[in-house]
């Protein structure tokens, strides 16, 4: 059995920047020599999420207008209130999508489909270094 | 320590077709024989979820009917125009919902409640035979 | 390799009652021992949810805004009508932000932001005593 912890680095540019990072797990999975068992991928920070969806232009279009419908940036939140920040819309929509996925893997592929990237959801309201936590645990 | 992996298969009819799997990876953890640890569960393909709820028909219209309200199956989206696809409103429910789930067990059990199941949530607009990724970690 | 599973009880009030139960399983982890892997968390129940967000009243008080715009309490649901019950509200949240999460760890600490807490929402209808399934996997 291994254990492996790895956190790797995206440069984001906020305001529901939806990005696609399976390159940059399925990279640390090569990485690890581990065949078999689960790839846990955690975001680090409370204003960005984890999802599964196909990586194309209008899906990208579709889910910031899903965004914006549920959870609006104009809407006025308490969150912005308490701090005299104007992010509270990326705090809510984080916690909605959530910010954590399990993915098995064998022969060192996750079981993704064809159409299926893994993608990293910046809700915030500026540009950041965000950091994904990635475990590998296997044999 | 045990590391396994199966795949099992669902036929679906599509349409926000809500099915309870408890009992398959039920199953398949029994037959692993492993006492306490972890089961990962991944859809694969990105018009499908998962989540738990208690599977009894009121239950089933109620989420119909919200994933309907949240995100309509007419309104129009940015995937359709992109492959000529009729199904963007399935993808936007799958990432919203999510793709994966991790459940702890011991004792052979998972920490199910009583009347809470595991659903398959298969939002594509055509039946499909569906797969589930299961990962069972652990002693 | 470490197999340890927990199961701790928060009180709670319901009707969208949001607590920070970080410490609760900051605690369970330091018992634990284990340095690196991950902590896997699982409601039991299916009226209740976990999610990470900044735990300041702020957010507490947009993300109650949020569910009940998205899953209104009064509208009416089919499984009130099943069982006579009053909180199909409950099901629907729940079921909408989903069981499990999955949290990496390294050197005894979760891989979580500074502002990032984990949240316990009870949704139902009733106060509770609520188990959360603790599953902590490493070496």
């Amino acid at each position: 059995m291994t254990v492996i912890n790895k956190v790797f680095t995206v440069k984001t540019q906020g305001y529901c920047d939806l990005i696609n990072i399976t390159e940059h797990v399925a990279l640390i999975l090569a990485d690890s020599g581990v065949g078999a068992g689960v790839v846990t991928l955690f975001v680090i920070g409370s204003t960005a999420a984890l999802t599964t969806f196909e990586y194309e232009p209008g899906v990208v279009r579709d889910m910031n207008e899903l965004y914006e419908k549920l959870v609006p940036m104009k809407k006025g939140y308490h969150h912005d209130a308490t701090w005299g920040d104007a992010n509270g819309f990326s705090h809510a929509r984080a916690a909605l999508q959530g910010p954590s996925l399990a993915i098995p893997f064998e022969g060192g592929r996750m079981f993704l489909g064809t159409w299926q990237q893994i993608v990293l959801c910046d809700f915030d309201n500026q540009g950041r270094d965000r950091k994904i936590a990635v475990n590998i645990m296997g044999e």
